[in-house]
């Protein structure tokens, strides 16, 4: 697409999330990363089109790297590389990549470097095994580091180091134009604005509207989400839609986007 | 697989959930009924084994759709399908089974008995439209339905509604042996644990067993999760991972599992 200012507009760059545990899928543990990641990679221009949750089965992860790591600039995963022996994405990813894998001699270092003489144990070192050609990620907090091989960027499943993890290749990562959002809300029944905003849309097709009713406090709302790459499209459609809600009734308030 | 009384296993009868919806992949919204869905799917014997996150392009969900229904004995998809011209999941619905669509008389129905005289206006009348040959999903919560195609539940997105939505046909829902669960937890190192667990595993191969570490008040923890369908296997190994973990220092306690 071009831009509005008649520059022809970058590239869409695009990321595909890759959560990787039977804990999430069991309902045990609710994830936490793609929420993380999702604004963060949108400010640097990288837009993430697809998340998908596996479990920990070497099949299919290896199966899931190769079916997006062709399809999306950058694969993110997470979970699968501490010391147990259910951590298995270290070898998966080896199989799927079709390289060879053993203990790092970079990684190994990093963990002598953190325990104390003796208490480096064969689990331990598990996590020193890091696939042929990999490039290490610095893991500050308990550093057992992730690695990433072409486009795919392995990491933890725990919070606190998936994000430490991110932080540290963020700067390696090149994004388009950041997708920009405005968040508009009302108390007002979705079903109220559909239609006048459905010609809002037909007149800006630049933008992205899209609409997400809430119930709170016994009250239904409704957000209206616009997202553009160009800030002077959205802050007139902004006005648009604050102008719509009015007509129909509502109090429009700006709420956060992301 | 064999049952250990000798018994054959009941098939694994497996689920799939897909997450429709921009506004969980820009990091907005959080979802939520991945999480509670899959417990509830757990408990009557259908196992959760994927989860998708994709956009509201209809392309994107067509393809979505036509690769995992014929993979999973069950779809469950959440969200696109309100009032807005945003919500196009029932429209790529169609498209996947290659049916047509049109406003359904039996929605209709419920949309006229909820709203007042003249208040279903177009965009209503638009949560109508549902996929030819659909039976459609109750909605006690705001009368729009969902629907279901073969083994597809498309559901809506808004917590509350979808899990009416899922209220209303869980009785359909044909399951296998309930995989059961017990977590045991200990303030330890996960990899002080790693080498005994390997081998515990080792010994009872039958049994799923999964280390989930976690950072609580500045202190290092470890859950270890036990999956089985065998609730006397299950008794067994979480006293020997009780006692695994106190041979190495630490007091285990019983925890939530899910």
């Amino acid at each position: 697409m071009a831009g509005t200012d008649g520059m022809p507009a970058a590239r869409i760059v695009t990321a595909c999330m890759v959560v990787i545990g039977n804990e999430v899928l069991s309902g045990r543990t609710r994830d936490a990363n793609l929420a993380w990641i999702a604004p963060r990679l949108n400010q640097i221009g990288v837009r993430l089109q697809e998340a998908r949750v596996i479990p920990d089965i070497e099949a299919i992860i290896v199966e899931t790297v190769r079916a997006v790591r062709g399809r999306f600039d950058y694969v993110f995963t997470s979970g699968g590389i501490g010391p147990t022996h259910d951590d298995i994405t270290a070898d998966a990813m080896a199989k799927a990549f079709e390289v060879e894998i053993d203990i790092d001699p970079r990684a190994r270092e990093r963990l002598e470097g953190h325990y104390a003489p003796g208490e480096l144990n064969p689990a331990r070192l598990r996590m020193a095994r890091i696939p042929a050609g990999a490039a290490l990620i610095d893991n500050p907090v308990s550093k057992a580091p992730g690695f990433r091989l072409a486009n795919v960027y392995v990491m933890a499943g725990v919070p606190l180091i998936f994000q430490a993890m991110f932080e540290s290749i963020r700067h390696e990562l090149v994004g388009g134009i950041p997708l920009l959002s405005r968040s508009i809300g009302a108390e007002i029944a979705e079903s109220k604005l559909a239609d006048p905003l459905r010609r809002l849309q037909e007149s800006y097709p630049a933008v992205e509207m899209g609409s997400y009713p809430f119930f709170r406090g016994g009250r239904a709302g409704c957000s209206i989400v616009l997202r553009s790459t160009d800030p002077a499209l959205l802050a007139v459609t902004g006005e648009a839609v604050k102008e719509m809600m009015r007509s129909q009734g509502a109090e429009p308030y700006e709420a956060d986007a992301a």
